[in-house]
């Protein structure tokens, strides 16, 4: 039984006021004395970027097996290949060309650009990042390194190697099952075939000049612990540089994928002459937790995803994991990241874009709610400041409120003032996008008084997030009602200038619009998901269609898991002040996606 | 350094197939022997409840202050309380008792109605909630405790006491702020007054005839360990039965979370009287990791809301934290719940229904993808059973999945075929509500081939999840396209079976129609979200559109942690194939629910 202690009321405090009036007061609070139970003598009040740590700290030098730095943890982002193997979240080589110099933005330490083997258009994209992105190194003298998956087989390595070698930094990331489950139904192999393939394949990709291979045991969480530590040692001999260890199920336990860390770094033969990587499936909600217990028991390569994307639960969202450890410092020996955390928001926002997974309202930091108390409330006077609440100032990770009134930008706003705002909000336009787009924004300020961020980023969406136009929308006419018998007529423009009307009845006004452009694209495609969304006050903002659609045709590229032969299917965004103006683009930019894999 | 050992190639296993064609060949995995280096010897491969124990294990009986099996884990579902204060998901009495009902079904051993000083509409909706819901004991003697929150003061508490005394089993939970941010600038309180504050009102509770009363020191993620120790020991003294160690603004660590239990176990004066419980929000997402160290730390009440949903980034989920459990039980000491996980999936639909948060594709098992590997794509021969990437079968949490070829019902099926499904699906439908359902089932069937799950789901919603119907849609008749000028002619009823038509021109076809709409109600709303999702094949399919809208009057409710006035929102859903019928019938939702808080 414990002695009760009486602590003073206020125990010592530093504030710290940061340079802006509409943001949070940072409070850290540190015990005036060692409580007499409590290891956590110094806890986290809030998690601002300057309480973390005395002084800016620097990403080490890269060298592949090694970190200078024994307190830095790389971030291996695999939202181009993990998370774009979600149903739907297909991307065209220039979204995903998009979203590689996004993530070198955020300062990612690895990009995995994809799974070369999969199909000439995924080969195609990774070659183009590895070219463009991976050799784009910056003053500090950062580049991402660009990685390629290959399943354990010449092919897919040549492949892999082919795509990424013209990067500065290329790598190899091959893999191979190692549960029994996985060995004995999809993979047919014993263990001494497993590793005699794993050993061969890691040797066959140095051999081809690459420095930087990883290896990853698939379905680790579920394998033998003893097979584990064989394997591994037998590829760090082959000359394996990174060893990542994948929950592929999502199934253990913080606790757990922990130990299964501690006891890799303590079990296996030559490991310190490696990094150990953590990869974690969310299928129980628990991918960050388990990422970030792995980096406590000694991981330093994390991998993850923008949104947490990924196939089923998706995987460990980068935001969460990056900002849980920059929270957790003191849990967490100050580990760090070399990510600039204000490029979060941006990021996210592009990701959810392109891959058309819409996050729900309360998702962690990124959702739309994750920072809103109340909606439209204006917070009386008892709440003296917001860290009572709030643990991290929206302005971390790149969230720029609008102020109280939410006046933004007006019919009176020239072209130079939306510019500046964009650039507020992060996007960099080149001039002629900035010149289309102040049109349509004349146009969208005409008919509604104030134009919010929302609508700005509906807009930019609309207007510079698309595939290459093949077809384009130019005009709708359409009468819908309860009485039934919609009809639509459509006018298109095809990239020859031609232009082609039809008209067409149906269920309803997007029914028969979609019918009506099927008359002249003559593409059979079928619609597998729609979706509309208009976040802003008032019904007169702009509202994002967005849909998902599988051609008819052959379009397939290989599953890197499961081997299997996976029909592409394309999703397109449309918006507009009327919800059939933009569901009818939406459906156009999801056709001119699929035809540009022809 | 270990010594490598060759284990056989394949351990001994043990194989059970399930009951169902369709479900996944359940497989678990023992060493053969003890693995030199693991103290997890026995790992789980797959989750199945089967697979967890020997024999079922049964919900002790019902003590406030102490739980006669040290291996059950209560359930508190706090969805009512914590997840409606989210923006927009204010619900209507009716909504409330239905997802009572729904949760009392799961077999969650608390329901925290809400918060009943917030408004009379909150007091109210609790107290039916005791009376009804709280008085339902089924055959094994379960039925749920009826928890209703109050602040630290004497207002709030008999309030509470009153809303759900007549409850068989009623709790009062009360809370007051502990950390020193909260105290100095939300409380103005020393810590002594804050002590005696807390117990006093626990006393007070007690004093009403309360027996079952939980105390939460607010934001004990954030607050001194000595002076938690000491207050909690003082509010156990003055006869609280369960403390609640809420995680307020999510900020902990699992192993820091699991920490502050395990501590607070070890040296609260009294505490071994008491059950411990956690609450934690989801900031950092690490919410469910956190709520299961809490577990594995020895609390015995963990609050959790289905969906996960609740202010900012919501609260641990449900789903999540009884799914970890299970999956984990090797790691957890084979703790258990009374949750019959069959539930679980049309729970989290009405949910995401009625509170009108939308979950995201990969929101861990209820989200849409949870279980899907690809999209619309037949399995090649490859993977000889599921159980290769998925832990959990669909079938376990109440998912069932409609056969291959997607046909579940068409224009040629009966009444009797569309109830039958639907009774599968888990919907029980009065004998009326079967009849009206039916007509609008027919009337789609006439239009679409395939009337899938979620066309009857959506049909569901829109026929019988709806606030008491004042205004009622008639006709509606639209034109719009990119020419502009888009004009909405509106007949609706009202509920004294008057008519009324009005004409709108706006900036879409929505637009015009919600003005048109305005005219005819006379009640000023601010539309503040708008979105519309259709999930299955083909545009034919139908659309729900879901709105939140604000009322210009005073229509406010207390926040419980703030103390502030917040302004309510409303949403509303409509369901047609016509997006802007669905639209409308949205809005008029919306309207209905807001006039009925009047």
């Amino acid at each position: 039984m414990a002695t009760l202690i009486r602590t003073p009321f206020f125990s010592p405090t530093t504030f710290t006021s940061s340079n802006n009036n509409n943001q949070l007061l940072l409070l850290r609070l540190h015990s005036s004395k060692q409580p007499t139970h409590s290891s956590f003598p110094n806890f986290s009040i809030s998690c601002s970027s300057q309480s973390q740590s005395q002084s800016p700290r620097h990403r080490p030098p890269y060298i592949p097996n090694h970190i200078p730095d024994p307190s830095y943890v790389r971030i291996f982002d695999t939202t181009l290949r993990d998370g774009e193997q979600s149903p739907g979240a297909s991307m065209t080589s220039k979204e995903k060309l998009d979203i590689a110099r996004q993530l070198a933005k955020l300062g990612v330490d690895i990009i995995e650009a994809g799974f070369p083997a999969a199909s000439t258009d995924d080969f195609e994209a990774v070659k183009m990042i590895a070219n463009e992105v991976g050799n784009a190194v910056d003053d500090n003298g950062y580049v991402p390194v660009i990685c390629g998956l290959s399943r354990c087989n010449e092919n897919d390595i040549q492949t892999a190697w082919n795509a990424v070698k013209h990067a500065k930094r290329p790598r190899i990331h091959t893999f191979i099952a190692t549960s029994a489950i996985h060995m004995e139904f999809k993979l047919r192999m014993s263990k001494q075939q497993v590793i005699d393939k794993a050993r061969t394949m890691v040797a066959f990709a140095r051999s081809l000049g690459c420095q930087d291979v990883e290896f990853s045991p698939e379905d680790a969480g579920r394998s033998d612990r003893e097979f584990l530590y064989q394997i591994l040692g037998e590829v760090i001999k082959a000359g394996a540089t990174t060893l990542n260890i994948p929950d592929t199920v999502g199934i253990t336990m913080p606790s757990e994928f922990g130990k299964l860390i501690a006891d890799i770094k303590a079990n296996t033969p030559g490991v310190e002459n490696v990094i150990i990587s953590t990869h974690c499936q969310n299928d129980l909600g628990l991918s960050t937790a388990n990422t970030i217990e792995g980096a406590r028991a000694g991981a330093r390569q994390l991998e993850v995803t923008i949104n947490g994307i990924g196939e089923r639960a998706g995987n460990a969202s980068l935001e969460e994991v990056v900002m849980a450890l920059k929270c957790g410092g003191h849990i967490f020996n100050n580990l760090f990241t070399g990510i600039n955390t204000r490029h979060i928001y941006l990021t996210s926002r592009m990701v959810e874009e392109y891959s058309g997974l819409q996050l729900q309202p309360h998702k962690a930091l990124v959702g739309a709610n994750a920072f809103a108390h109340e909606s439209g409330i204006h917070q009386d006077g008892m709440l003296k400041h917001k860290g009572t609440y709030e643990i991290i100032s929206p302005e971390d990770i790149g969230l720029e409120r609008s102020n109280e009134a939410g006046i933004v930008l007006g019919k009176l706003s020239g072209r130079h003032a939306m510019r500046k705002r964009l650039e507020e909000l992060g996007y960099e336009l080149k001039d002629d996008q900035v010149e289309s787009l102040f049109w349509r924004f004349k146009a969208v300020a005409e008919q509604k008084k104030r134009i919010t961020d929302a609508d700005l980023r509906a807009l930019v969406s609309d207007e510079v997030f698309q595939a290459e136009p093949i077809w384009k929308l130019d005009d709708l006419q359409v009468t819908c009602g309860t009485l039934g018998l919609s009809t639509a007529t459509v006018k298109l423009v095809g990239d020859d200038g031609s232009t082609h009307i039809a008209c067409s009845v149906g269920t309803g006004p997007v029914d028969s619009a979609y019918k009506a452009v099927d008359l002249i694209v003559k593409e059979p495609a079928t619609l597998l998901e729609y979706s509309m969304i208009a976040v802003t006050e008032g019904i007169d903002a702009i509202a994002t269609t967005r849909v998902v659609i599988r051609g008819d045709t052959d379009q397939t590229s290989t599953h890197a898991l499961t081997g299997e032969s996976v029909q592409r299917t394309f999703s397109g965004t449309g918006a507009g002040m009327d919800v059939v103006v933009s569901s009818v683009k939406a459906y156009i930019a999801a056709i001119n996606k699929m035809l540009s894999f022809k």
